[in-house]
């Protein structure tokens, strides 16, 4: 019997105690040992409950009960999680996490902590909820360089774009929609704005390099700017548009990103749609592996923190290998990367052919403008010929 | 350093090789060992070969050098890797297969005799090639019951199909076109009649059940009888017909069948199209997860194998838990199963209606003929209706 504490009581936190209970028997035999809730901490009261018997306030009574060997973390956020985490792992205690902002900022110290004392530290569902990716490359793309990571990594943008897609919708009544289903928050801005999406690049990033991908110099552009009219450009192409985060090893070292991108329907992330997460991985042997599944949601995201559970019982006493060391991988500048634009215009098809030169002009029957396609060409050099142009707006493409 | 043998030196045998020496360093940090090829086993010689050195024809040298830790076993078929497989585990030696006759007729067994050495019998690369499925299915999807398992396991026939889906040619001349592609064997029974697919959805069968499934009880149709006039019904339908092995909880228990099915272009596997494979795997808490890559190929199943090389050397001499049980599960009759069925009759509608009750009639343009959608019935059912009316032929509708 492994006894365990879930900081939090929020939608993941339930949801971990939920599964907990319901597939009580068959996580047993996964883990090869029972397992129970001692401790639920939260500040709130939650009477009627389940959780009530097991409810603490004071971290301190979790901390000090030597019987605790694993603290789930499903409070989010860096206070007080991270002085929580950090003191559970001092204390000789595994922790299981979902909160991509602890993982993102601290991971590597955390991992290096919890291997000192023969412990894990674990956060599969802090990227792409539900779906197996941090383990697939800790445990399964060891043979391989992995020469790219490309993941629609955010629900709630992929469900307004899709909305946008599907049905032509301009961006605030989607996204306003998207509020009322609860889908997004109220204050939306770490979703849309990409905020979200870079700390769990950040976090695929760092584990596939081995290194710290600081998300604070990764490039982050959302989708506010995006517009139905871009999504009727997007149709002429046979192309979507989707929140992508990237980090790929290009000519002069490793580059990632988060941004709107233009993909083909060839491309195997073209059909992932609404609240679903995907995540392509390239290996340099094993070629191109895709994940696919709820990226959020209660039930999903706790089922991928039981998981971890699972683990750390099957490893008590034993560090599972994760290659992510507190050194820092420096980036290579974005404006360096090369790719083809989408570009919308009021100029003349004079001035753009003699700025951009060769061209593919796409005719979506809008009129008063000008959508064209750029040769290859770094983030730098598309600036400068943009702003010499005047543009009313870009879309990279991926591929 | 660990040392290893290579048990077959052909198509995933020389990737190993090839895969173990390109990224060497890479393996030796994820595994935390060095990784070093002692022997490689084949009756043939290789001259010029960079594993001439190492090249050894009789696999006694292997079994009796107590410095080999782990046995590579990628021959395939039974004999003789059956008696090599279980001689090097009485040896108190790690297995890593791509074999997946053998895992499907022995894995319990194997799994049985690693364990009691404190050892470990690996399969990843036997199913779906290069895409992590086993070790997600054993290490991840461990918080959850998991209630279906349905996926494009052959990449053979599913180039074949995505050929005859998008170029409208017949099943003979595609046929012949990939075997000349190198896509098909000349022999090309196994895949084509489904004897492939079913090994591997038995085998994924039991890791879900914790049983073993027995293949020759799967209820198995190949795609020999699919015909271009099929695919103008699919593509007047919005479908795709796909080779597809699936095990499934339905009311009386746990129905499994490799057989060609009409996809809807919302299902996850609709837009997995030649020679890659794709599977989805459905938790009851987790809700579906698909998994999508290279099914074959000598790179992708050579990187499986050898993340099973890095695993075993981490796991040298713990048993991973792999829940695999030689107690049979027993199936649910196929013929019990309910579905829609697509028919093409050349009777009218009166007999079509009398026999079938309400149907949904699909108009593809052909003429002299009838295709219609039936209600949801039993194989079973279905079969009495089809013997009274007359058919042509019949396609089980997915989902």
């Amino acid at each position: 019997m492994i006894k365990v504490a879930i900081l939090g009581y929020g939608t993941v936190g339930s949801g971990v105690f939920e599964i907990i209970r319901e597939n009580k028997d068959l996580i047993a035999a996964n883990a090869g040992e029972e397992i129970e809730v001692k401790y639920v901490l939260d500040l709130r009261d939650f009477p009627g409950d389940p959780c009530e018997n097991v409810l603490v306030h004071d971290y301190n009574i979790i901390l000090e009960d030597p019987e605790v060997e694993i603290v789930i973390e499903v409070m989010g956020g860096l206070k007080p999680a991270y002085d929580f985490v950090k003191a559970a792992l001092d204390a000789g205690k595994s922790v299981c996490t979902s909160n991509k902002e602890l993982v993102a900022k601290h991971g590597a110290e955390l991992i290096r902590i919890a291997k000192s004392h023969n412990r894990n530290f674990l956060f599969e569902a802090s990227v792409g909820g539900g779906i197996p990716i941090i383990r697939p490359i800790n445990m399964h793309i060891t043979a391989d360089k992995i020469c790219e990571i490309t993941g629609i990594l955010n629900g709630t943008t992929n469900y307004i774009l899709t909305k946008m897609d599907k049905e032509g919708a301009d961006f605030a009544s989607t996204l306003k929609q998207a509020q009322d289903l609860g889908y997004a928050e109220r204050n939306p801005e770490a979703d849309i704005e990409g905020f979200d999406a870079v700390r769990k690049i950040a976090i695929l990033a760092s584990l596939a390099k081995g290194k710290t991908v600081d998300f604070e110099e990764i490039y982050t552009e959302g989708i506010s700017n995006i517009t139905d009219i871009d999504f009727k450009y997007a149709k002429t192409m046979n192309k979507s548009i989707k929140l992508l985060g990237k980090c790929k090893n290009e000519d002069d070292g490793v580059v990632a990103s988060v941004a709107p991108r233009l993909l083909s329907q060839e491309h195997p992330l073209y059909n992932v749609n609404g609240v679903v997460n995907g995540i392509l991985v390239r290996g340099n042997m094993v070629g191109d592996l895709v994940f696919i599944g709820s990226g959020a949601g209660k039930l999903p995201t706790a089922s991928a923190v039981v998981s971890d559970v699972v683990d750390a019982v099957r490893h008590l006493n034993v560090s599972t290998t994760v290659m992510w060391d507190e050194e820092k991988l420096e980036l290579e500048d974005f404006s360096k990367s090369k790719k083809h634009f989408f570009v919308r215009t009021k100029a003349d098809k004079k001035d753009i052919e003699s700025i951009f030169g060769n061209v593919e002009y796409v005719d979506a029957g809008i009129s008063g403008e000008t959508g064209f396609i750029t040769e290859k060409i770094s983030e730098e050099k598309f600036s400068e010929k943009a702003d010499k142009l005047g543009i009313i707006s870009r879309i990279r493409i991926e591929g």
